[in-house]
């Protein structure tokens, strides 16, 4: 975990209230994928009162970890395979992912990045170079020791991460230098695989960059941060606090570390989203990595100066999907918000009766093409539900547990009165638009639908973040779910008594005993500070007396 | 490589003219990254006499294998690691197999295939099942056998191929089934690594699908062997030549396995570019996937007939660019196709003197931004090369040997005349264009270097692809670096004869010394045949006897 601290992957062990695989995972997932796979078992041998689709069984407010393997299980966003914490990523989830990687892709080649492709193994005297420097890596690394049937001479690591793009630079002609790729990497080391959140291989993209200036690599960390923010905030609908880390929770070896913190209300906790880090000299002085100084004045036959070039790196993971899921999802499924969504728009014909004339049923059928072949017009993903043999019900169901953004329903009285209903998946209730205005309407009705879910998000976290200026009220506070605002000395040592005193088995103190255990450690000092630090102002922690320097947000995490 | 055999990767070894990874590999990289690094090197602290860029100093006439390393090191697409056969795809590289990305998901996405993604590692137990079929697969996987500080109770193989998909079917209500993914697969058996070409690990694309019927498995197949011959021909200006692979050389378990064959005219040999299989139902007859026929007439009560469905599984790799190398290149570098070069105009300012007034030449550069912008405005890639210290003849080799496929050149007499002057990287001589025409013409000139590009490659492909009717002119027209469409028995048998017979050691058979030794065998039976095979037509092969049923394509191959 701590070599490159590019991921979010927190390694802190799992709790209550995270939903992990469980610890009976294998039979569990058996279960699980078997009543999947019953619900897309064909009717054909059924009677129809058996078609009930086997629906999300488990309330989201009851018990986080189940509600959310059923949802991605049966929202067909990812399988188990029989390697813990390795896992398929169907269509429905990796689409969400090449959304991700073209919209980051636009941004970062205007930035002039240029993406490329780094060997996935890598030989443990290469990765020597850095283990000394960076603590608690090999503990995650896994080996190759063996080709085909032939021991390897020497072992070979599968990248953690990659690093050698650093080697590359020769001279200031190459600065700057903005590599950046979408790899898959292999971390072993954790107990609690927790799908998309927490996984021993996941996809990311991993950039690596350098600069001539400190400020010129500052100023590429907050685009990035930016770009991560805007991948939350507007495709996947999910709000963000930016910061930066404090001393105790940046990168060891950084210069600094940007944070985009998200919130998970279900169970009140903070979750790190993607980081930027400005690594600084660090790396350049251990590697020697110089440039000459172009701006020296220098006389006839004179050697410029050496600088050290100033790096970064930064990574944004697929943890961002299972975020996504966690803040949207409800009782029936999956929520998708439209501009990520594969799928955005299902067309499913209703009243279609066993006695409908055939010619009718034709036609209705025919008018619901000519509904998608309008909608496809205005570039949206749609889908027609024709499927003979089930229920409507059942339909609706299905495609609220994929977790489709907006439903439309078209049956002879819709015909009849020259409109479609429409059916939303981020709230109740149903509309109606008419067939003359669907162009116009249904491309409107999905950005409603993006911004509704984004607001309804940012409404919670924002309702969840409290200003606590006393100590009485901090664990207090934590406990209702709540992440918090405390004036604080950023140093880390208070951070560790913060940690520990806000842990269940506080002496003396008063905890509700169905809260988690878990400590509160700092997220992130935001950037957004909700006032000026007054004169004087104290620590929020009783024991430490120091002076408060900033607003830190700290909070329970994943 | 057997196992799927979705790789066009041969493990056929590499004998003289082919580009491999020199023996003495390692002192040659350093060698050749040194030179390489020598030419990159900022010239600050050399006089102007020094500026000479060391280009390509091997023609490709005299040592292809030298001549590719050159090519690809010093035109930036690729660096070698500390680990044979695996390499660092550098940007130029890189940005062309995203290209091919896009290009082919579009296509695929139309025949609504769906892209996932399957874990890099898969289980011995969950290999095995397919081992015991598909020959000669243990001796190429690497094996994880630690993970962290820990030896795993179980070694996980790195995915030479995912085959999991196949295990989704549950009903026909799940067909057709269309996966595909783009990942990184690792081979690691064979002995001499060829970048691109040939390495233990490298990118591609997997397409796993299942259908109800053999028509519709069929149609597929040949749908995407006509994507693949159209990534070759459109994009990478390669002509291919599509057909069927014989018995012999088809995937062992397919029912058939159709191909692309390219061809290296510097050695005159054919190279695999791409194969689509149509699977049948050996597989799912080996692990019984079946559907329920939804066409079957049933009585209540009664049960469908289950039906074995229709596989195929198609694969491309980053073979396909050093195809792509091999066949433009030229003994300044690389020549990149315009449509997949990342930089495809470079505008060079020439011209600029020391004693040339700096508001003349601010001026000058100005003009050279305008017209940077106008062809951007037209949806070109465009680089201008302001850099200072580096004489012109230094920037057009550097850029030529980047294999930018148009340079404009720029200066106050350009200016004075109201044209720039135009060098096309395909050919020699230079042309102009009048500034107010570089919109609409600039595009053009690009596309038309496109076709001529592949035009002459084409020419040179057809020219090379002889009619052979009589054995007695079989090897000799091998000999002349050609492949040989022959009247043939389509046999396994004569295959294996004919390769034996065509080797350099055939008893009796006069043989250019130079000539490789190797013989000749099936590349496929084209698509489009030459004439109809006439009544009593006789295999070519004497010692055979048996009547010619196809024209089947033979030559050389890597």
């Amino acid at each position: 975990m701590e070599t490159m601290n590019l991921t979010p992957e927190p390694s802190t062990k799992a709790d209550s209230g995270a939903p992990t695989e469980k610890p009976k995972k294998k039979d569990k997932e058996r279960k699980d994928q078997k009543s999947a796979a019953k619900s897309q078992q064909a009717p054909s041998k059924k009677k129809p009162d058996d078609q009930a689709l086997i629906g999300i069984t488990c309330p989201k407010s009851e018990d986080l970890s189940e509600w959310y393997q059923q949802v991605i299980l049966k929202g067909e966003m990812l399988e188990f395979t029989d390697i813990p914490g390795c896992y398929i990523y169907q269509p429905a989830s990796y689409r969400i992912w090449e959304f991700i990687q073209d919209y980051f892709n636009e941004r970062i080649r205007k930035m002039k990045v240029k993406n490329c492709y780094f060997p996935l193994f890598i030989t443990e005297a290469n990765l020597q170079r850095e283990k000394d420097h960076i603590e608690g890596f090999a503990a995650e690394v896994a080996w190759v020791t063996e080709g085909g049937k032939n021991k390897l001479e020497k072992r070979l690591a599968v990248r953690p991460t990659s690093e050698t793009a650093i080697k590359k630079i020769r001279s200031h002609r190459d600065l700057p230098l903005k590599m950046n790729q979408w790899n898959n990497v292999v971390r072993w080391e954790f107990k609690h695989p927790m799908p998309f959140l927490r996984s021993r291989e996941f996809l990311w993209q991993e950039g690596h960059t350098a600069h001539m200036t400190e400020e010129e690599a500052g100023k590429e960390v907050l685009e990035i941060l930016d770009h991560y923010a805007s991948i939350y905030e507007d495709l996947l609908a999910v709000p963000v606090v930016k910061g930066k880390k404090t001393v105790n929770e940046q990168f060891p070896g950084a210069h600094y570390t940007t944070t985009i913190e998200g919130f998970i209300p279900a169970v009140g906790r903070g979750i790190q989203a993607g980081t930027s880090h400005c690594l600084g000299q660090h790396f350049a002085k251990m590697f020697d990595i110089t440039v000459e100084d172009p701006n020296q004045q220098i006389k006839e036959g004179e050697k410029r100066e050496k600088l050290h070039v100033w790096q970064n790196s930064w990574g944004f993971t697929t943890r961002s999907i299972g975020i996504m899921v966690l803040i949207h999802g409800d009782d029936k499924g999956l929520v998708i918000p439209p501009r990520v969504a594969e799928t955005q728009v299902v067309i499913v014909p209703v009243g279609v009766t066993a006695k409908m004339a055939e010619a009718d049923k034709q036609k209705l059928y025919d008018e619901v093409d000519n509904l998608r072949q309008t909608l496809e017009d205005q570039g949206l993903r749609v889908e027609c539900d024709y499927r003979e043999g089930y229920n409507v019900g059942y339909k609706f169901n299905d495609w609220e547990m994929k977790g489709v953004p907006l439903r439309l329903e078209f049956g002879p009285k819709d015909a009849a009165k020259g409109v479609v209903t429409t059916s939303r998946r981020d709230r109740e209730g149903k509309g109606e638009i008419a067939v003359s205005d669907v162009a116009a309407k249904v491309p409107e009705l999905l950005e409603t639908i993006q911004k509704d879910m984004y607001n309804k998000a940012a409404d919670e976290y924002s309702s969840h973040r409290k200003i606590v200026r006393e100590w009485s009220d901090f664990v207090p506070t934590l406990n209702r779910k709540n992440v918090i605002l405390v004036p604080h000395c950023t140093t880390g040592d208070c951070e560790d008594e913060i940690k520990k005193d806000s842990s269940g088995n506080v002496e003396g103190q008063e905890v509700d005993v169905r809260a988690p255990s878990m400590g509160a450690k700092s997220l992130c000092i935001p950037a957004e500070q909700p006032e000026e630090i007054q004169e004087g102002q104290k620590c929020v922690n009783p024991k430490c007396g120091k002076d408060a320097v900033k607003w830190v947000m700290f909070g329970r995490s994943y």
